[in-house]
């Protein structure tokens, strides 16, 4: 016997294994109670392309569905896509009870529960509507947005620093902090860059050392914001592991400065299924971000050294005086390693 | 009934109530357990020429005392100061059992635990230590180095800058963090700054605004370390809330740069009593300490904000490479107010 409340706290942590692989549908996690009120089937949604949580949890169940309650994380979806709508399949499954944690906020997706009443079926919403979100939010700010959410990502001193006098910066953070970017990166759909970062370090911009030993089933498409094209040939972002946009201002447009245009080419990589970006700088191209308005949360990694010289993460966001500086707010704090990582998220503006 | 180790815990407890008040002595804390075990009578130092902490819990013990175990962080001591020996008190009142968690380390006050056991009392040391120790690490590590426990205090945004392009600082950090300041204020003997902080800001650097709304008992000393004395006559650091000294290089003596030398300061500190400093910038005074070696320990308020630009919380340490980082270790991370407050020490170096 498991409460309804008891399965969806489950279900949420079930979404929580396809972050990273599902864009551009959202996570979503089932639990399947038989009439008896015991589990008979558990789901979630993987991959794109792959069954909805609901799908894999009924073919789990089989008969065991009828009569029973499906308990799960976003509305079930009502329309014809690469898979049939899962409010036909709960309905032909002989489901009673449905319980929802959020509505879905697309049109093209929407419906599921009003099909679900008027097959007679009891339908609630809003159980545990909070953490559902939060286990969704890339996913449902994106798509109430039409753009991508943007994790900005950087790893700095004590005193704010985010390379030496002499520009070196490896390692700044532990390797437990490197490792954790490795997790972050895994959950994200794009790992943006800036054609300064590109030039100065050639990173590779791949999800590698992933904690549990499992290899990345999908790797993030790789963006290097870059105006005028001058990415090196030979760099290793250009490299077979993972695909790769080289984004110039002739691609996505040009701001009034002739640099690439952040806001649109935002727009067009939620037009390619990006849901989740990972901005893992450098602090110019964070600053461009911030200034346009375009970062929804920060996760820094702070490790316990002092420098006294180098350059700061973030520079030229176009902030002149401390009332006018952006105000976030902290949403976790941890020690990874001897290192403290930080996440917080931008107050939304009164408008 | 109370156990011997739990004594202790609450005598390290009571002995932290001194902080700030005691110097150039400890913080002691004691409790008397009668034959039973039962408590019956507690103390603490509260200031230098007042009673010890053993003394204040034997006038409350009187003749219960007798017979029992005196639990103390620091060795009860030996020699005539401006009160008895506490180790002849305590021989006096007919204490059996005495539990100390540290050795005294000076030379004039140490010879306690001997006498004691010399007198026939059984004397057990150690219990506790780690922590007894952290209560009183200001005070141990100074008299050990004849030199005060420097703690550098600041307050930066998210992306390290401690003001805002235009200068502009008031106010980064949250109204509970600026409380918090004033709390570790009244825990330490002198609060130091900058001559460029004391002409930029003009700050009081007194203790004010204590949560629990009581007064401090006693002002730090005010400490402007300024190479020519160009601190203007009408600072507030000059006002008669506190006393202060100006530190001019013909004072203390000069660097090689000229200017005031802060490792002879601090042991001109010392001798007038000063155990525990607070360092509160601004950059360029915690960038001389760090380079000289001075600091001990750093207590960051990091706000969640972002600004992109202005000056950083540290500068001119003399450090030009990742590798030569100054290593610390977080020791509390707390959320104070809407900021983080995190505190760490410096990584002893190897010799
Ligand atoms: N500690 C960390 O977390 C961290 C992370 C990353 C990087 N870093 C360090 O940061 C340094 C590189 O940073 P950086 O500031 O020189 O370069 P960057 O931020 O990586 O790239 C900046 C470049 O992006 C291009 N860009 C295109 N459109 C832009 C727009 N709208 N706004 C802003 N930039 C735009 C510009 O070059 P074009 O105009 O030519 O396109 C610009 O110069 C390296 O030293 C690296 O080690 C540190
Ligand atoms: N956010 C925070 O936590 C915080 C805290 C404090 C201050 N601040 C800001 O910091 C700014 C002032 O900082 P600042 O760097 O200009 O001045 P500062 O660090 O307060 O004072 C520096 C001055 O101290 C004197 N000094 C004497 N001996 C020294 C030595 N051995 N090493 C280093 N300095 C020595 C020097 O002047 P002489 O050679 O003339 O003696 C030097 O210019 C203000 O804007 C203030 O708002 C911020």
């Amino acid at each position: 016997m498991v409460t309804e409340d008891e399965a969806m706290r489950r279900a949420v942590a079930l979404a929580a294994r396809g972050l990273g692989t599902t864009s551009p549908n959202p996570v979503v996690g089932c639990i399947l109670l038989g009439p008896a009120g015991d589990v008979v089937g558990e789901g979630f949604h993987a991959y794109a392309g792959g069954p909805h949580a609901e799908i894999v949890a009924l073919a789990q169940a089989g008969e065991r569905a009828r009569g029973g309650t499906c308990v799960v994380t976003l509305e079930p979806c009502n329309h014809t896509g690469r898979t049939g709508p899962c409010s036909e399949a709960l309905i032909n499954a002989g489901v009673r009870r449905v319980v929802i944690a959020v509505d879905d906020p697309t049109p093209v997706a929407a419906g599921g529960a009003a099909t679900l009443r008027a097959a007679g079926i009891d339908v609630v919403t809003g159980v545990r509507r909070a953490a559902a979100e939060a286990g969704n939010i890339a996913w449902l700010t994106a798509v109430r947005r039409g753009r991508p959410y943007v994790t900005w990502k950087f790893a700095a001193t004590l005193d704010g620093r985010s390379a030496a006098a002499d520009g070196t910066s490896q390692w700044i953070s532990a390797a437990e902090s490197r490792a954790d970017v490795h997790v972050l990166r895994s959950t994200v759909d794009a790992i943006v860059a800036g054609v300064g970062t590109v030039v100065a370090d050639d990173p590779q911009l791949t999800v590698r050392d992933l904690r549990d030993g499992t290899l990345a089933i999908k790797q993030p498409l790789r963006v290097v914001v870059d105006s005028s094209g001058r990415t090196p040939v030979n760099a290793r972002v250009r490299d077979a592991a993972a695909p790769t946009w080289i984004v110039t201002a002739a691609d996505a447009g040009a701001g009034p400065d002739g640099r690439v245009d952040l806001a649109a080419m935002l727009i067009a990589l939620f037009a390619r299924g990006v849901r989740n970006v990972l901005l893992e700088g450098g602090p110019t191209l964070a600053g461009g971000f911030l200034a346009a308005g375009l970062i929804d949360r920060v996760v820094g990694y702070v490790a316990p050294k002092l420098l006294g010289d180098g350059r700061a993460a973030l520079m030229g966001a176009g902030i002149g005086t401390i009332a006018d500086a952006v105000e976030l707010d902290f949403t976790d704090i941890t020690q990874i390693g001897g290192d403290l990582r930080f996440t917080a998220t931008l107050r939304p503006k009164e408008s």
